[in-house]
């Protein structure tokens, strides 16, 4: 092999400082079981993260992989220009049973950046095709992550991934977004009526004219922090963009199929949006594979003779995959016939109350929050006025390598140390990973 | 299921004026057999466009089937921060040595637009780190084609694909590329010295400020209208970005993995780029997987102590999924094991003489065009002068409709019918779908 006397290896990794590697060796991770990844070693690592919160139903889950095997014997992949397979429809069939009657069509891509994109070009493909292209801007929250193609961060409000890009993409308006746990208007959590609404309210009436859509992530912002807010924002945005004829596209890459406690965040606020993208646990954490749900609205805008030139153009070449779609099939599946949803429950209300035990009180936690199957625990420097660490501690990072050494994948994100396990994670095997978080914590904090 | 009584689909397909479906029921296809896509009712259809451009050794072939079983027992998926495994390392160890020896990185993503825009933003980021941000812009051809997240469409020269949504991209600039069919030079193909590198030479001098890379799609265009040119204008365009400081982009996407005849088609230029973009065969057609080779000069200008803020955050949440880098390590076995690029060679040979034989002559045959294990007709209303059909008739559609009915899916560019089959196409296959397009033709044209 080519090589490199600096770098231990030449493959440049996703989301790290490569230099890092040279004190932090990566895992060689070689096989899955349930919650586990397991190394080359032998040694046998909880993943906490859910493999960056795509894992539902633990690796190399038997169900999954025989649903997978089977599709791989009969095809593993068609054009999805001119055709449809079985696979696709069942998936198809399935989401839109899921979700609220006004998304009555679907449009496939590869992966989460990928239907944001299509999204975005479909709201304003829309506009085109209806005569407003006036409205070409998009209204994304401050701290939103939406994938990191060049249009996925233009509406990224996460400075350290979209800033750097700045000259290379279009200028979209970003808004203020809710911070239940450092409050923009000093109020508690849980004690408002998202009067942090009233940020987008005016960016929203004073750009009405140029707007096409505004992206958010309901309930949880992911990568921004965990950053988890009241649905009652959702229903008010709902509400004013359906006046200002904005369209309100929902990105539950990360919080759907159940992440949130319930199938999808929407429900919990009641409302539906115009267009609804979804990947990630689509299926199960196996293989790439996203969705765009859509109205019959924004479909028909498309739909015209031939010749008039009006057909939404976006492909990918793996565009519905059957081997991705036989595993999304099987996923939703697994959610109808072992009733994930309630079986959840009382699993994520048994992980909250482990880290509360060990957490709450500590002196460098600031927060802790959940959300359904998602704790984050916010650290410190200190409780009083919620004072961050120094970002050059690194605090959260020492921890995650701690808790490597001691057996559990508890990636942090900048000085958040955060719970989101695959569902079939057992009693025990959740008082082990707080355990190991508290120890880990301990070590690097005292 | 949720029901529309205009359209028979929920499903958005992509690349498809969905009112067209009321006319052309897609086909359900239920199983792939080596070349043969087979429908419900168990008609066979030879795959003549390798499923868009992405299949290699035929469907369900065998050892990929296994490749990918066997790794669905292992590993399925494990984050790819701070983790590697088996299956990624092989692909990389397995690209790097097939490439020249300045690629020394390799960087996943999932799909080809992913790539792209990977290579788009490592080149800008480059600049950044190394205080040269002025450099923000990139130069594009007429007619190239490099995917449709935003980033990729902002250097699109497919106008159709590209010019609805120019609001809300950024604008980069097009130079007049090669068309050796219809030469801007007046030159004959085969009888220049890529005389057309004029254009892109004023271009690069009177941007080169600006200019951070250029992206093209070596030897054939295929989106475009499947333009092949000589790699003298390859040879040309590396001196000239060196000279000027200029990145080139290779995108081989589409024609990467033996389709121009050679690996890859930058060894009939003999020249590297600064970043190769490699996806659709590089998983044989299974999956979505894609990756950017690159050199050390770029690498390093993002290796540095985690607080200088240098490193490239770019991720997807399947980056080096386990199952796609499985089944693209087996397909880089067949590779070595079955000799590929050289048993390719009489094929191709044969399936261009079947193709001429049928073709040349034909009075509505403008040019007939060949690299490697690609061959496209070009038809045209007049051959004096090649002048176009008339673009309402959609001719090359009407062929395809007809060759779908006997067979074959021949599916058109334009008035474009192109042959790029799996390369396991026996002989009689290749007969059989070139006798399909002959009589698929003559019912449309006489
Ligand atoms: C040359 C080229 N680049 C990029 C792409 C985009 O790849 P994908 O469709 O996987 O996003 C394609 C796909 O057709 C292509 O042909
Ligand atoms: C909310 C959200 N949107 C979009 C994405 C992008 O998805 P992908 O990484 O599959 O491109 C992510 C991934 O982390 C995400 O969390």
């Amino acid at each position: 092999m080519k090589t490199d006397s600096k770098c231990p290896t030449n493959i440049w990794h996703p989301c790290t400082q490569m230099k890092d590697l040279e004190a932090h060796p990566l895992l060689e991770i070689e096989r899955g079981e349930g919650v586990y990844l397991i190394d080359k070693n032998g040694k046998r690592y909880i993943d906490a993260v859910s493999s960056w919160w795509v894992n539902l139903f633990g690796h190399c889950n038997p169900k999954l992989t025989n649903a997978l095997k089977k599709q791989a014997d009969r095809l593993e992949h068609v054009i999805f220009a001119g055709a449809t397979h079985q696979p696709a429809e069942e998936v198809a069939e399935g989401l839109l049973a899921l979700t609220p009657p006004e998304l009555n069509k679907i449009f496939f891509a590869d992966n989460g950046s990928s239907a944001v994109e299509s999204a975005m070009k479909m709201s304003y493909g829309y506009r085109r095709n209806t005569g407003n292209a006036r409205k070409n801007r998009y209204a994304f929250l401050t701290d939103g992550y939406h994938g990191e193609t060049l249009g996925c961060l233009s509406v990224c409000g996460e400075t350290m991934y979209a800033d750097l890009y700045g000259d290379i993409m279009i200028d979209n308006i970003k808004v203020l977004g809710p911070d239940c746990f450092r409050c923009p208007c000093g109020k508690k959590r849980g004690a408002c009526s998202a009067d942090c609404f009233g940020f987008m309210e005016k960016a929203l009436r004073e750009n009405s004219e140029i707007l096409t859509a505004v992206l958010i992530e309901p309930l949880i912002q992911c990568a921004g922090g965990f950053k988890m807010f009241p649905p009652e924002y959702l229903v008010k945005l709902r509400s004013l963009t359906t006046e200002l004829d904005i369209h309100l596209i929902f990105d539950e890459i990360a919080v759907g199929f159940g992440r949130t406690g319930t199938m999808f965040a929407l429900e919990q606020a009641g409302v539906c949006p115009d267009m609804l993208c979804l990947s990630k646990g689509i299926t199960s954490g196996y293989l790439p594979l996203s969705a765009v749900l859509t109205t019959d609205e924004i479909f028909y805008g498309f739909y015209d003779d031939y010749s008039a030139g009006k057909a939404f153009l976006h492909s990918h070449s793996y565009t519905g995959n059957p081997l991705a779609c036989s595993v999304a099939a099987e996923t939703l599946r697994i959610f109808r016939e072992e009733n994930v949803i309630e079986t959840n429950k009382p699993k994520f209300a048994h992980m909250r109350k482990c880290i509360e035990d060990v957490f709450s009180g500590h002196p460098n936690v600031g927060e802790i929050r959940h959300t359904g199957f998602v704790t984050a625990v916010e650290l410190v420097r200190d409780r009083n006025g919620n004072v961050p660490f120094d970002s050059g501690l690194r605090t959260g990072f020492q921890i995650y390598r701690k808790a490597v050494e001691k057996g559990a994948l508890l990636r942090n994100l900048g000085d958040i140390i955060y719970f989101m396990p695959p569902y079939v994670i057992s009693r025990d095997e959740t008082e082990t990973l707080v355990s190991i978080a508290r120890e880990s914590v301990r070590e690097v904090l005292g």
